[in-house]
């Protein structure tokens, strides 16, 4: 899949391994990176952006402002942004750059769509090639409209099996990156095939699909099928052209999972590839939950969290944070809010939350969270703070608790 | 009224600038002040409080935390709180100390209720004594359940007439410290009187006694009616004595307005008593609009902004942060919330916001935002910031337009 996209995008046969000079179709910075990006992109003494159109800019790592500092450099990019002509903007509130593209129609089959944040790897869930770059090639985008890859290897993981009750999409993931390390696929596409892939919701592959960086891998994607049109139909995009992996493609690697059996899996800190089967976790008492992020603040996470948490009281203190404002509204809609509100949790507004320890949720020094997040990397979010990886139904049957605790034991 | 709640709570006749030592019916910290005061507490090798029923202890300022520091002093404070058996803590979410405090019932006729926070004499709204203290005063409250006061001379506030339409408690409330100055009212409790404040309701009353500290009164205080009675009954609270001024009481200075031709008023940077008529306010360009705090952020106030963006869309990043959980489940329940969000306002969870310019919106160097919160001094909400002060009307109509704009005209 990614040799056939990334010859559509740089005009020549690309194999694995080969060095080509590819069209971007849709480039991304948020209120975090867009400030490197930008200064990178002034010091080039470049004027205009190459097509403001295929830029796409939202602000969701520190939003609404938590500092003046981080306000005037929201500021400033607010002006480039406007003289720059770029209509993609998504300012506070919207929602996280990765669940805004979706929901936009710019993560698309057969699409490259570079984005300047690690998880740009979410948007291979519709069969795009998603791929995090820094901000100086950012600028370089922004300039050109082109950048240089190294065309990946792929490798082929594939998933049999049906979910048992209280098992999700993040736990396959987790066992997924437990299994493979986080040095497992560095540099490789993964391309996700099997019954369980297929079963997966748009959400489920976005969480899949999001957290292949952990891994190291350059992207992860799921070949897009009739969940994908589906999706594709209902936020009314056309303008895209799928492409399949060849019957007698080259895997550099492969890999099997059997999922019927699979257990709610635990990231362990201070590493995402720690990962343990519930039942293995030695008793935790915890500090916060944290339910949201790129990887699980979609409406069926909330859903979820919300099936578990009726009519009870949460017994530690619980964020959950909807990854966009449309996430927020139909959850509004569909009474998952109150009922969220009801049990104690705490809504944050849509973005990143705590995830990556600049407000909302930051915890303290010696401080326990489970978080649904991506990364439990030392000190993500905030100092001497500890985070176990899991699910939206375990951070849930957690946060009731106030320890670790297995969803199907609620 | 202050003289007689304060010969109760002194148990010997008080007359105003008498001394005497009160009894605290309720004592309450937050998180910011209630690190000060408990390190207080603890350097005066007290063991216990006084009486921990009578401790009321919300976390509003900075929450969820912002930073690794503010979530280890709250982790430190809710241990403290737990050894001592303090019940009445409300923890991340739940909203404003200010609006806590009255929701269940710890704002009532003829106590005397001190916070360590300035804005506690919106209890006043109630007919209480409400008052702000230090937190090295409240750590005294925490060990001995008493402080020393001069018992103040009292001021009369009459305001009759009836407000137009887009006129709100505010506009009255801003005409006020603005006709009074910031030191019009030093160590005063005003009376308020007149068919105007009769006529208010409760959310109005506390946005009137909320800003009576911005005159440098000590408290602001309603006599209680029909409308305070119909509330404490709604929160089934029944244990509380009203006190009323007697017909011949002494007042120190006597004040009237006419409300019948009051307009939308403005406090302008960086003075809350540089106060002027909407009409005579230049043209006045905006970044940023922020509704609630514990002046105006009740489902009233909610309710007037989303008459006024109901099918409309912001021109300017707007934040509506409701004052607890209560009114924001209340503003969901109405679809109140739906509406905000269908017109792009951002919403914050309960508590104070950005009003302190801690997070959740704080604004950048040479950034403008009209606030419906108490205090425009500068850099309150950010270094280099301008706060314009209004009514919620009025900040929703400028939230639409993108510069100051009169509710009446939209």
């Amino acid at each position: 899949m990614s040799e056939k996209i990334f010859s559509r995008a740089s005009g020549k046969k690309a194999k694995a391994n080969d060095f080509v000079m590819a069209d971007i179709d849709f480039a991304m910075a948020h209120d975090g990176t867009s400030v490197l990006a930008v200064r990178a992109f002034r010091e080039m003494e470049e004027e205009r952006v190459w097509n403001p159109e295929k830029i796409v800019i939202p602000f969701d790592h520190l939003t609404p402002a938590n500092t003046d500092t981080t306000a005037a450099l929201q500021h400033d990019i607010r002006g480039w942004i406007k003289d720059q002509g770029i209509k993609n903007f998504y300012d506070i509130g919207e929602g996280i750059c990765h669940q805004l593209l979706p929901e936009n129609g710019f993560a698309l089959p057969g699409k490259l769509v570079v984005g300047a944040d690690s998880h740009s790897c979410t948007y291979g869930a519709f069969g795009a090639f998603g791929t995090g770059v820094g901000a100086t090639d950012m600028a370089e985008i922004f300039a050109s409209g082109k950048l240089w890859f190294k065309v990946p290897e792929s490798i082929k993981i594939t998933a049999e099996g049906k979910f048992n009750k209280g098992i999700y999409a993040k736990d396959l993931t987790l066992k997924i990156i437990g299994t493979l390390g986080i040095a497992g696929a560095t540099y490789k596409a993964a391309e996700f095939y099997g019954s369980t892939i297929e079963s997966l919701s748009i959400s489920g592959r976005m969480t899949l699909c999001n957290m292949a960086i952990e891994m190291g891998a350059k992207t992860g994607i799921v070949p897009p099928d009739s969940t994908t049109f589906d999706f594709l139909k209902d936020i009314a995009v056309e303008d895209y052209e799928p492409v399949y992996a060849d019957e007698d493609a080259a895997y550099s690697k492969e890999y099997d999972f059997d999922t019927n059996e699979l257990e709610p899996q635990i990231a362990i800190p201070h590493q995402v590839d720690n990962v343990s089967d519930i039942s293995d976790i030695k008793p935790t008492k915890l500090d916060q939950a944290f339910i949201g992020t790129c990887t699980n603040g979609r409406l069926e996470d909330l859903e979820v969290a919300a099936s578990i948490l009726k009519g009870e009281k949460v017994a530690i203190r619980t964020i959950v944070v909807p990854a966009s404002r449309n996430v927020l509204i139909e959850a509004i809609r569909k009474g998952t809010i109150e009922t969220l509100l009801e049990a104690g949790v705490t809504i944050g507004s849509p973005g990143c939350g705590p995830c990556l320890g600049g407000h909302m949720g930051v915890i303290g020094k010696g401080e326990v969270c489970i978080s649904t997040a991506n990364r439990n990397f030392k000190g993500r979010m905030g100092t001497g703070g500890y985070i176990y990886l899991a699910s939206p139904a375990t951070a849930a049957a957690s946060a009731l608790t106030g320890e670790i605790t297995d969803p199907r034991e609620i």
